[in-house]
């Protein structure tokens, strides 16, 4: 466990503001009536609590139309409402900046007034409203253009000159080219505000060779505005969430430093969202000073596989993990080999005569067999991966 | 001229509004620093004003970005910024319920909470977001719906229950039609509130008897809410714009209960404009009590037509009718004999020997030849058509 020196210098205000959110939802939301009624003593004793799973939210939103009782009052009280593909549903509370924004533009140089060219979809989910919020914070008008129709984002530029574009990294170059193809100046664009796909360095150095400085920020549908980038390392946490990283198919936090399941508490009235892991992967920066960092995003988290036609889980791994005293990381290769799926086990543990109480454990709890190798602790990549799926 | 008392209950308001506008106007924007300096005593004085025209609304934004000097302030105070086609650019300040629409949704019943399925698109063009604002001022829960994608419709239904819709009025009647198909109980939408198409008297009843009250509202991208349904005759007039009806291709008033061209001033700090002429066609209601009316939407008053490869358009028929005195209505009929184009004019007038005159006249206006035949005052159509294209 980190001490609450290591949480960063937001740890004792987020602590009481956590305390506070979770007496009201214990009081006022039926799911949460069983949470402990102690107020906890430190940011890691979250780690008690259950983690919600995509799945769990998809069942309790059927269950209990729309939000699973899991928002802090009427949907009346709302201001949009949503449906992501899955689906999953989100509201979006009547606050300033309620999905909390404002912060990563500021960061990346958006002044009050700039005029921003906001490529995300508006429609049904949340990526354009997300920078709507910020922008309206901030005093800057806002281009609703939407994704797609590159004609009339050149139009837009020429009649409006944008200082800043929001949306995924990729349209901006599309957008970059095609002004240049058809002469039009596009020099106004300074900032680009993106997320929602990898930036490769290549592509941010293409970018601002072009004059656009890119800063990326992470956040999801459910959660807003997570963390961005500042120009420190990484990217900084956002003040209203509360980021653990967790080993992939368990709520169990890993060491600063090591690459697992992002898990966020939002600290919100209107959608106070508990320990959420979003699916996606990334690492705390371990002994950064100030505020607390992660290294971006890292890839997805999900990596269930299917082996000779039985689902494999990395929740099956952690359990293995537990069955098994003395194991540090585990990662199961799944290859191919003369015609049929094959399950290889590294295991890194101080006992190299593990192996075969890990083989026996692994046929139990998969019901499939596979081969185990005991490998020096440490040896294995921190890359996150429980189950590397090679086939 | 009508007189003051028939300008409705709001006119001595609005003359104050006007008043302040023109004098704000005359002050600290260029376009308008011709303005007349005295007070006007009355709203009719409006007409002694020029219209502006979408053409030159074009070519003022062309030569002076963004907004030809029309707006009250800089950009980096207005809130949103739209590309309609044509193209027209279009602000939104940040005003609550700035486009005016929290007034239709209140007369078509819907109350703080309900929740709103928004099916107007939000990208580029402000249709969505002229509801969003009044959603917003009553307290109204917005699912950003966007148009088409009727399975997502059929999910947010499901999942949301809207009281209310939003959109044009042949989609309402699709998404009933796929809920009814799919099984989805579509009971919870009880409110229609449509606009950007015409809504036939049939399609009405169908939908009320589906469940679903209709009201219409009239407005445009430039001026947000001119008119909405009130349950009262016709459409009654928004607060925040002065509306005249003028003879198609002309500034000139018709009197009240005639069919013509809706001009609009807008009274509004940020976008304050003056004697627009929006290209639609309609009629104030004569003789109603309490606030103006007009007749709701009549369509297009885009009646230029080609005859022989020349473009002959309303403001040479107007330029007609000032040019031989004693005329009344006149109506350009074109029509194809012979593997011609055939122009004949109906002209009202108390003289039947003024059809030679009016016959030099037209040749003149629009060189081109064209028969004339003086009717009856008051036996054309009252619906606004100065020039009918019947090939």
């Amino acid at each position: 466990m980190t001490g609450e020196t290591d949480r960063g210098p937001r740890a004792a205000e987020q602590l009481a503001r956590l305390n506070a959110q979770l007496a009201r939802m214990r009081e006022t939301q039926a799911p949460w009536a069983d949470l402990p009624a102690a107020p906890m003593a430190s940011l890691a004793d979250l780690a008690a609590l259950p983690v919600l799973r995509k799945s769990d939210l998809i069942q309790r939103q059927a269950a209990d139309a729309p939000f699973g009782g899991l928002t802090g009052g009427p949907v009346a009280g709302l201001r949009r409402l949503f449906v992501s593909p899955g689906p999953i549903f989100d509201p979006e509370g009547r606050g300033a900046d309620w999905w909390g924004s404002a912060a990563a533009l500021t960061a990346a140089g958006v002044r009050p007034g700039d005029v921003i060219l906001n490529t995300f979809s508006y429609h049904l989910t949340p990526a354009a409203f997300i920078f709507e919020g910020g922008a309206e914070a901030l005093g800057c008008p806002v281009i609703p253009a939407g994704p797609g129709n590159t004609a009339d984002q050149l139009v837009a530029i020429r009649q409006y000159r944008p200082r800043v574009y929001v949306g995924v990294p990729d349209f901006l170059k599309i957008i970059l080219d095609k002004a240049d193809e058809a002469g039009v100046d596009r020099t106004c664009l300074e900032i680009g505000m993106v997320t929602g796909a990898a930036l490769p360095d290549s592509l941010r150095a293409e970018l601002a060779g072009r004059g656009v400085a890119v800063r990326q920020c992470y956040g999801t549908a459910d959660l807003g505005i997570v963390a961005y980038e500042d120009g420190g390392p990484g990217m900084v946490l956002n003040g209203g969430v509360i980021v653990e990283i967790v080993r992939p198919g368990t709520g169990d936090p890993v060491p600063d430093g090591e690459v697992g399941e992002i898990v966020v508490t939002r600290l919100d009235a209107d959608y106070p969202l508990l320990r959420f892991a979003t699916g996606d992967m990334s690492a705390i920066i371990a002994g950064a000073t100030g505020a607390r960092r992660i290294k971006g995003w890292m890839g997805r988290a999900d990596q269930a596989a299917k082996v000779k036609g039985m689902f494999v889980r990395p929740e099956q791994i952690a359990a293995l993990g537990r069955a098994v005293p003395g194991c540090h990381r585990l990662r199961l290769e799944i290859s191919r080999a003369g015609e049929q799926d094959r399950m290889h086990l590294l295991a890194e543990h101080d006992d190299n005569d593990a192996a075969d109480r890990l083989a026996a454990k692994l046929a139990e709890i998969t019901r499939l067999k596979g081969t185990v190798q005991v490998v020096a602790p440490g040896s294995l990549p921190n890359d996150g991966r429980v189950i590397a799926d090679l086939r």
